[in-house]
């Protein structure tokens, strides 16, 4: 089971992402897609200790692959991944170089035909 | 006058990237951001005829930067601009080859401080 996790300034915009994706993936398969954008409040910003809790909801997962968009939301899932202790957790989780939306969508049909986290980060090469 | 259209499967996605990008630029002065996500009454999907109806509007702006995530979305804009009668305008027009979050952000950025097309696309390259 892979993890997918959406951070950016927008709750619309990572909900949205999730939508489309989950569209074309089977969700209840081998890949579960979190929307972590906005505020705990639904405002405009980012908030580490969300992007934390899904991250440690996803312990059981295999791998935990992260996209986020523009400059602070790269920081805040900076911030969620320090304050993970528990070094195998944090030995699953990649904050992935590549856009947010294309990125994650690509890795995600990827992710239903390939178990090898080096395959889907191969796979975003190409996009 | 720049405008900028956005354009994916998901409504939420545009609507959601739109807001984050005029909270950082004046979208009353020389941007003009343009949400077409999604189908005419909401779905997934998109929507050719919106896309077009959304460049005539534009007519008067000196540049119009289309920014699309993934496959069809860029079809669909395609198709949008082949529609376009008037040569004019559509020499104005550039599906711009960048993701569409990072990209449609910068160049709004970019598009307060450059009236310059070029000096728009060129920082793109940076992303």
């Amino acid at each position: 089971m892979v993890s997918i996790i959406l951070v950016s300034h927008s709750r619309k915009i990572t909900d949205g992402l999730k939508e489309m994706i989950e569209e074309m993936v089977d969700s209840t398969g081998d890949v579960r897609i979190f929307s972590a954008g906005g505020t705990e409040d639904g405002r405009l910003g980012t908030d580490s200790v969300a992007i934390y809790n899904i991250i440690k909801q996803s312990s059981q997962h295999s791998n935990i692959l992260i996209f986020a968009d523009i400059g602070s939301a790269i920081l805040s899932t900076e911030t969620a991944i320090d304050l993970i202790e528990d070094e195998e957790l944090k030995s699953k989780v990649i904050l992935v170089d590549a856009p947010l939306v294309e990125g994650a969508f690509y890795a995600s049909i990827q992710a239903m035909v390939d178990k090898d986290v080096e395959g889907i980060l191969a796979e975003l090469q190409n996009i």
